[in-house]
């Protein structure tokens, strides 16, 4: 009876999937008896689910005896009937493979912990910022003077970056800022060095001015420099924190030997430092743009530290381009929220921002200890981790003689989504296939079930 | 004893701009014997000075005696004895010149009315958003599904156009939109018909890619279409809802030769649909994308509508162009903020935006009824209005054998902002000065006040 009304109840595809799923794990041993699964509250958020459709899901197999709720404990898995584990069951056939496609445990690293997002005191910044005057006008072409000021003394404090907060411009992203920085380099340079791999967004708008790149290869060793010497642009894209994707910190030698080269060449090196806040094992390396300030374009934003939806970056620039991009971009409007940008100012002016670094860097350090203690657990030698010091993913090099390809598909069957590193090569330096591990926003207990349903899945 | 304790309280340059500023119209007589001063809140807003320095201004003109203070009706100026109409009072002199360069009135068209927001609305939405987990990740390249699903409902109904929503790009700025559409056309074209005068902004987009500009020259009766047969472009970018700057419409007729030519040619035509949604005199007229959908790329955006400094276009392409445009930029993030495209999105779909767009029209009737009243009343034979059945703003060309530039600087010596309409010209047409009043964020009253003040500017 009870049965009946719940299904009446939520006959919805999500509800559906939830149900459907969970019993196959079960059925097919992939969440062993005893395991617990995940909270009624995790799950509902990370599939976009309502808590009621979750709970009826829950209860239903409840209802069926494959879970058991344990109170404020939660739910767990009960032992079943060997009977029940029918031999078609162990690997999913065609027809279930289709109805499970939709994602359980998303490893996606372009997200942020939501659990610990500030929301009240961004919540009250943002409302006052709506009664302001200026908010109903369009804002500054560079960016807001109230935020380039408490972004130059936030360089200052964490990078080591001195700069004037006019040398500083606001944009939306990392690809429309070397968009419009492309069109004020372009007359004096065609071609740039860039890291391979390495980011493919920067690499796609060097490519819209039809600059050639010149690819320097990275390991994880770091980048091989002895090659800069054969290469004739003097131009060049780096991530010296934190390399994307690798994740290697370039040394204090390689930093010098650099800006020297640029200061040789009457070149540029444009500093991403997308992800500087995050360094678990030592504090953040000082900025390239730190060292030298003449030759140094430096890129930051707010995506991974913040919120990638807000769309709020910023670059310092020499001088010489300073002038030339103020010129070129006079009377263009500028591309960032003008809310966004006000809010942003008072939550750092407020010290909100540093206060939010220190404690995502808490947060972040424990599930990446939980993440890399997982991945050792379950996998052993089968498995290399990459780039587990900083950032927010971890890059796993899989010796199972699979691909990429077949590693992907094999975890999306068990409705996990992970992510591919081809697209960061230019040129792929090993054979073996190399996952991207994001956890941003999962929990401890979602990584323990996601690294166990990709053990299922690889096995 | 009262006057000391103010000026002691408030000795800050803002306090003391407003209270030498009224001193001083008093004393010219720029403002009469029992005419009304703007309140305090809206002094206040329009000077970002708190409420506070505001009053003690007031009343320390009221203690000096060149105010009074009616109650809840407001303050007035009172009359003067003859003795302080001193002769070097009558033109301010340099020094006073310079102490009153900070705006009191400003006639900026970039700016919306603020009293009418729907604040807590948008405050409502705007905080639902921010627990949705969606908004914990990038959002989707060419835009939030659900907001080019409302925008698709929106153009169907208001502007006649029948689009698919995936047909529908969301950008942040007209600018950003044309540099990336600029991309996928520069291959296929090298020069485009601009309207002249037009949106300077546009022509620099299209400069940004090297376009060549053809300039067809815009009249108060609409452009000159026959100079067209002598154009080799096979591209045009156009305003024919309400033509920038000069506000006429383009006819029915204009329209479909337009769109006859296109399809000949096959070129396309760039319709930016800026501001569409307040014509006061009729419905407001179809979109050309609307006639035909192969060969108009559409632009709308809700910096007019709604806010500027939301940082939300859109526009919408030719399947053609679309097809080009999603692989061209598949890899690019978007540069729009996700929380703000979320919020529209409901906004929009709980009917929000349609009750606000009647209700603002209402509102800028009612403003731009009162500035063209007061200018004929003020003005009279020596000036032309032009623009007046649609927009926040109208053009105003001045029989005073003066020039743009002179007339600027008289009005902002006494504190009135006023805009140049020479910088949206390739080739001037005309001798005489035409200058941009916008009116969004100002009030009948500081409209009336506004205009009073330039007539003792350009006297």
């Amino acid at each position: 009876m009870k049965n009946t009304i719940f299904v009446f109840k939520d006959d919805s595809p999500k509800y559906k999937q939830i149900y459907e799923q969970f019993k196959l794990f079960i059925e097919r041993g992939d969440i062993a008896a005893d395991d617990s699964l995940p909270s009624i509250r995790q799950l509902a958020d990370s599939l976009q689910v309502s808590r009621n459709t979750t709970l009826m899901a829950y209860e239903q197999l409840v209802a069926e005896g494959y879970i058991r709720g344990e109170g404020r404990k939660g739910y767990f898995v009960n032992e079943l009937e060997p009977l029940l584990f029918q031999d078609d069951l162990v690997l999913p056939n065609k027809k279930q493979t289709k109805s499970l496609t939709q994602v359980l445990l998303d490893f996606r690293a372009g997200a942020v912990d939501q659990t610990n997002f500030p929301l009240k005191i961004w919540r009250r910044i943002s409302n006052q910022v709506l009664t302001l005057q200026e908010s109903f006008q369009y804002g500054e072409p560079f960016g807001e003077v109230c935020l380039r000021e408490q972004i130059a003394t936030y360089l200052l404090q964490s990078r080591g970056v001195k700069t004037d907060p006019n040398a500083i411009i606001i944009g939306s992203s990392t690809q429309q800022m070397l968009i419009y920085l492309g069109q004020i380099l372009k007359d004096d340079f065609t071609s740039i060095i860039v890291e391979d791999p390495g980011y493919d967004g920067a690499r796609e708008a060097f490519q819209f001015h039809g600059f050639t790149l010149e690819p320097l290869p990275v390991y994880e060793s770091g980048a091989d420099f002895s090659k800069l010497e054969q290469m004739t642009s003097r131009l060049i894209y780096v991530t010296p924190s934190h390399q994307s994707p690798i994740g290697v910190s370039m040394s204090i030698q390689q930093r010098q030997m650099l800006i020297n080269l640029a200061n040789k060449m009457h070149g540029y090196i444009i500093e991403d430092d997308y992800d500087s806040e995050f360094r678990y094992t030592q504090q953040p390396f000082p900025a390239l743009a730190s060292i030298d300030s003449k030759r140094v374009i430096y890129l930051g934003n707010f995506s991974k530290s913040f919120l990638p939806g807000i769309r709020l970056s910023y670059m310092v620039l020499p001088q010489l381009l300073l002038d030339r991009y103020k010129n070129q971009f006079l009377h263009f409007e500028s591309n960032t929220s003008l809310l966004s940008q006000l809010t942003m100012a008072t939550f750092m002016e407020e010290g909100e921002w540093n206060r939010h670094i220190k404690r995502m860097r808490l947060v972040y350090t424990r599930k990446m200890q939980c993440l890399v203690s997982e991945l050792k657990k379950h996998f052993k030698q089968n498995i290399s981790i990459i780039g587990e010091q900083s950032g927010l993913y971890v890059l796993v090099k899989i010796h199972l003689n699979r691909s990429e390809e077949w590693l992907i598909e094999r975890a999306s069957i068990y409705g996990v989504k992970v992510y591919p590193t081809s697209i960061y090569f230019i040129k792929k330096n090993s054979d073996e296939a190399i996952i991207k591990l994001g956890f941003s926003n999962l929990t401890c207990e979602e990584i323990q079930l996601g690294v166990k349903l990709l053990k299922k899945a690889w096995a």
